[in-house]
């Protein structure tokens, strides 16, 4: 499948590099068609692997996936254009992290508790499918449940349900996961958002980014 | 253990309950002396249930729960009186939950976020020790850890490392918490209260506010 990767940071290279290891076609975008760590990803990659501006990206790709930081991803996704995400799945794995107030990170006050990243950007591109998924773990574990043992969860919300399906099974067969929870429509971005504030807590107690949330019943 | 719980609602008379099964003294507390809820749990419970004021409460006990609704803890503890919590465990069980905004609830933006609850109250009553755990579940999981199958986790923070080992054996001998995990200073309140937004929406996914989270690593 052809996919698009905003975002050449950790996320954005290693979900591209997965994607590419499982035969996808990927293109990996970013504000400037000659982005060193763009042009450094596609190296040893073969012919699956591309590089190109957002809106390169997004237009070459079925599947978008939003791996700008959270605090620039609405600018990022005006200069990818409305046009190239038109009818498209974009699954949003970004959170609003605000490092300007000290460490740990809060969230951004504009994107979080009555609203969300997710929602926001759904609503600045309505015509997107956006489908908020992986902002809850390391991008390690993102690509590969099997990273921490037994059972644990992945959180899924959107306003289109075929896009929710389309995303879930992909998640199921790329990226292993085996239990994910529909949280309902995008509005459910504010929670999975939200539990960032601890996620970083627990990595301070973990010394470690490898371990993820599990609901137990 | 003399035990004073602040706020007669479903949490704390849960909590009160247990503690009285288990041969605890507990004295709940609200507003006024005569509040028709207390007399009412006080009933069937025997000598080593009393009512009485949020001072008298306080006043009474060596271990403090604050019960009380997350918007309105600050006014009830004001009204509690520094004098009476000086010195004494303050366990902080309240979420500051935002109901103006619609539902599901968002969390007071001036007690979320880059601050908290937990945080606000031991500003505020400086003499207190502070330990916040018991927010992130249901009040019956809160007295009870087996009411989910398997292991699950309870979060606890607080700045006073003899006060939260005091809280941590607690929650073990009394309400069976197995696995309890230290998140540092009260400031890791802000990650526990951020994920209300989630719990609300697990809440609704399940039909059911028996669940409860587990860290996998």
């Amino acid at each position: 499948m052809k996919i698009g990767i905003l975002g050449t940071g950790m996320v954005g290279t290693t979900i591209g590099s997965k994607l590419v290891h499982l035969g996808h076609e990927v293109m990996i975008g970013s504000r400037t068609a000659d982005n060193a760590k763009a042009m450094e990803w596609i190296k040893d990659k073969g012919p699956h692997a591309q590089h190109g501006t957002f809106a390169d990206a997004a237009a070459y790709g079925i599947i978008i996936f939003n791996c700008t930081s959270g605090g620039a991803s609405l600018e990022a996704l005006k200069m990818t254009g409305a046009e190239n995400l038109a009818g498209k799945i974009l699954i949003d794995l970004a959170n609003p992290l605000d490092f300007s107030k000290g460490m740990p990170p809060s969230l951004i006050p504009s994107l979080s508790n009555t609203t969300s990243l997710g929602e926001e950007i759904q609503k600045a591109f309505p015509e997107a499918k956006v489908v908020k998924t992986l902002n809850t773990m390391s991008c390690n574990l993102m690509v590969n449940s099997t990273g921490v043992a037994g059972d644990h969860d992945i959180f899924v919300c959107g306003n289109d349900e075929g896009a929710k399906d389309h995303v879930k099974a992909l998640l199921e067969a790329d990226f292993g996961w085996k239990s994910i929870i529909d949280l309902g429509d995008i509005t459910g971005a504010r929670g999975t958002e939200m539990i960032l504030p601890l996620w970083v807590r627990l990595y301070g107690v973990n010394q470690s980014p490898n371990f993820n949330f599990k609901i137990v019943k």
